[in-house]
């Protein structure tokens, strides 16, 4: 294998691979530079591979020695730009480079840096993160990687993320969720992609678009990559010395299916397609049950409203980044506008409301293994059809709809490709669990893909051209 | 000993008396009621002592069986107006009760009911606990029992807390304390206040003022018997089965004394007392260093501006009850108005500003054992004197200035008396130290009373009349 095919393989493999030394990191780093060549890479806001080769050739000489340093050394991983690293600037999606201070690491990314994965770039991202769709007006939106003859949006905010998968420049990427940004461009790009609980991974080093909301993401071509690498990175499994349990038979697994409101509105094939392996994982021997959950037409109005999110940006750019504000991508200032007149006392029912449903949620929640839902209901649309900006606010509701209420109730949740729309594009399908349950939910996330098939299983290694 | 004195005894030996069957719990109750008698009694919303002899004749029964439900079994406790205690109407200083929702018991209530200590009232308190003179305009504001030819004030907002232990009714107070609504009552009736810090005791079934900032406190005679209390109410005490720990001895400690701030606009004798009481601490071998908390002015000048409480507390009245707002308190309504036109984006600033000067608070604590400052710089004024808005409003803030940084910055707290100022009203001694300290708190501040002398010790038993 070569190119998008090296660094497509499980991550348990090239691990495996490079603990054996039949492959070296510096082939993986390569294998990255090559597969950049072969596509525009405007999944990358900052593309800098060489460093990465030359540290993963130091790995390689620490491996020569008998050292290691963590499952994901050598790794090849890309990183959202709303992350400091340093030796890359950090633009947040922005026009110009925000302030050095913002290039610090935080524990995720030093977690990477102290297993010498190779970071190779920093991917595209919304302007501060700040829509769920990946447009961004001053950095050219990545190419959907699945539609060849048209200009169609890779989900967002995350939106180099996933394309860094599909292209082949990168095994694991890190993203950011505030309202679905690492699941709906995992969605969109038929990959799959972890939220955590907030709380549970610091967002410290991270940009804040939401200082209530925000969880720091994984995304990678498998559910199994995606524990695998939560394992390496997560800090209460180490202190505990655990790992993901074994996964559970899908036949003593009992997956709750909403009605209604998750399936409003889907863009042809993709309720058909999310139903299909449905029935798939039924006909496998899990219980599907009816399941609502009763907070969700209040957080979703309070989402449409501009949710805490909105507001929190804005104290954001008003302290620490004024100068940033004149030159925001229309999209993201219209709504940060409307946020500025929110008064404090509604702001504060939100949080408080947050709070109360979240626990509530967590409660209703512990009742099934898993809710079961599409992560997004509208296929990925053109560019051009989301210039106007009434047509833009309209999209981005639309995309965020079934991630973000995960949000506003504090779950952590994750998608996997299980197919393809009707117009060819990947259709996502989202687990979502009571809030610090990430071990259980990868296994049972295992458990679902083991049955479906994995992303490449379904959708190939690359888009057919 | 009869009244006033019975219940003035240290916690340990009344629960010694009870469990050796030297004394009774009805009897306890039957002293609270007979000081009763000797006073005004202003200190109590809702004076209802029948139920509580009934539940002490129930708990000698239970002791007379053998039976043993915990520490404060049999203690007679007066309650806030804040929280709910079923078989009580929550007022939360308002004209007319809550609605019955709010006379749910939280986990602090219940733990208290739990062990039969016998609530023999809910006090007094500032209207939704939002000032900190202890003044009210729809309940008469108790008078400070160290003042008898004026009526003084007896501190806030649990205003009607300390004067039930100075009274003889209750033998342990449950407060709550925002921005200083335990230590500022503590401090200028003569007895102990502990502040926990936020996310230590649970607020629920407390009425909240601040979501953010609200923390459940105890008053009681002396330290010791602040730290008896904490340990027979502390969740995660009992989860690792530990108790307070020894105290230390003076010379191993260094103790933080802060130069301006804290010690500006004294009223006469204030500064003195606190001083002479620092230099004893020092002769009997503490080492005292200068210290200063860098976040100091950030927050207070936060804080002048109406903080996070008032427009949380704005919320929480437009939301839940607003058929409350047309009869608020004038003192109470005039800063809640100016709450309401907060932008959320301020909100959000001083919130995130919160959490980072906290961190940073914590960290520089860690270089003394702890921090001590005079807990109120007014001497109690008078009842009269706060008619005119704007002399409410500056007296307000700074009887709350020492206190409310320390809920500011996220720390725990506690005040103890220490002597008289020229006016020979209480002055109390505030030690403040990093969060989730309190068993090293109520360690150090045991160590410090054993020095200084116990409350009834300087104070006496009773205001001389």
């Amino acid at each position: 294998m070569a190119g998008k095919q090296l660094l497509s393989m499980p991550l348990r493999d090239l691990a495996d691979g490079l603990r054996s030394r039949d492959m070296t990191a510096e082939s993986l780093v390569e294998a990255s530079i090559e597969a950049s060549k072969d596509c525009d890479n405007r999944a990358y806001i900052s593309w800098r591979p060489e460093p990465a080769l030359e540290l993963a050739r130091a790995a390689d000489q620490v491996r020569a020695a008998g050292g290691s340093t963590g499952p994901l050394m050598g790794i090849p991983v890309s990183v959202k730009d709303m992350f400091g690293v340093s030796g890359f600037p950090t633009y947040a999606g922005c026009a110009r480079a925000l302030p050095k201070s913002w290039e610090a690491e935080g524990p995720l990314v030093r977690a990477l840096q102290s297993q010498l994965a190779p970071v190779v770039g920093k991917t595209h991202c919304v302007e501060f993160a700040f829509g769920g769709l990946g447009t961004n007006a001053h950095w050219p939106t990545p190419q959907n990687p699945w539609c060849k003859n048209e200009h169609r949006v890779p989900g967002g905010s995350s939106s180099g993320a996933g394309v860094s998968l599909i292209n082949g420049t990168a095994a694991l990427a890190l993203g950011t969720d505030t309202a679905g940004s690492v699941r709906v461009p995992a969605a969109m790009t038929g990959v799959a992609g972890l939220k955590t609980t907030g709380g549970r991974w610091s967002t410290r080093g991270i940009v804040p678009l939401s200082s209530t909301l925000d969880t720091p993401g994984l995304l990678a071509r498998r559910v199994e990559d995606l524990a695998f690498a939560f394992e390496a990175l997560d800090p209460m499994l180490a202190r505990r010395g655990a790992g993901i349990p074994a996964s559970p038979d899908l036949s003593h697994l009992t997956l709750g299916v909403p009605d209604g409101f998750f399936w409003e509105n889907c863009s042809p094939g993709i309720a058909e397609t999310v139903e299909a392996s449905l029935k798939q994982l039924e006909a496998a021997g899990a219980r599907l049950v009816k399941f609502e959950l009763s907070g969700l037409a209040t957080v979703h109005s309070m989402f449409l409203k501009g949710g805490v999110a909105a507001p929190e940006l804005a104290a954001l750019i008003r302290e620490e980044l004024p100068d940033y504000r004149s030159s925001l991508d229309p999209d993201v200032a219209a709504r940060l506008h409307k946020a500025e007149g929110l008064p404090a006392w509604e702001y504060i029912q939100r949080r408080t409301l947050i709070d109360r449903l979240s626990a509530q949620a967590a409660e209703e929640l512990s009742t099934v293994d898993a809710l079961l839902t599409p992560t997004v209901t509208l296929t990925p649309p053109t560019v051009s059809s989301l210039a106007d900006p009434d047509a833009y606010v309209a999209a981005n509701m639309q995309v965020l709809r079934n991630t973000a209420v995960a949000n506003y109730l504090g779950l952590c949740g994750l998608s996997l490709p299980v197919g393809f729309d009707s117009m060819g594009l990947p259709v996502g399908l989202q687990l979502l669990m009571g809030p610090w349950r990430e071990e259980r939910l990868l296994a049972v996330g295992q458990a679902v893909e083991r049955c479906l098939g994995t992303g490449p299983d379904i959708m190939g290694l690359a888009p057919a051209d």
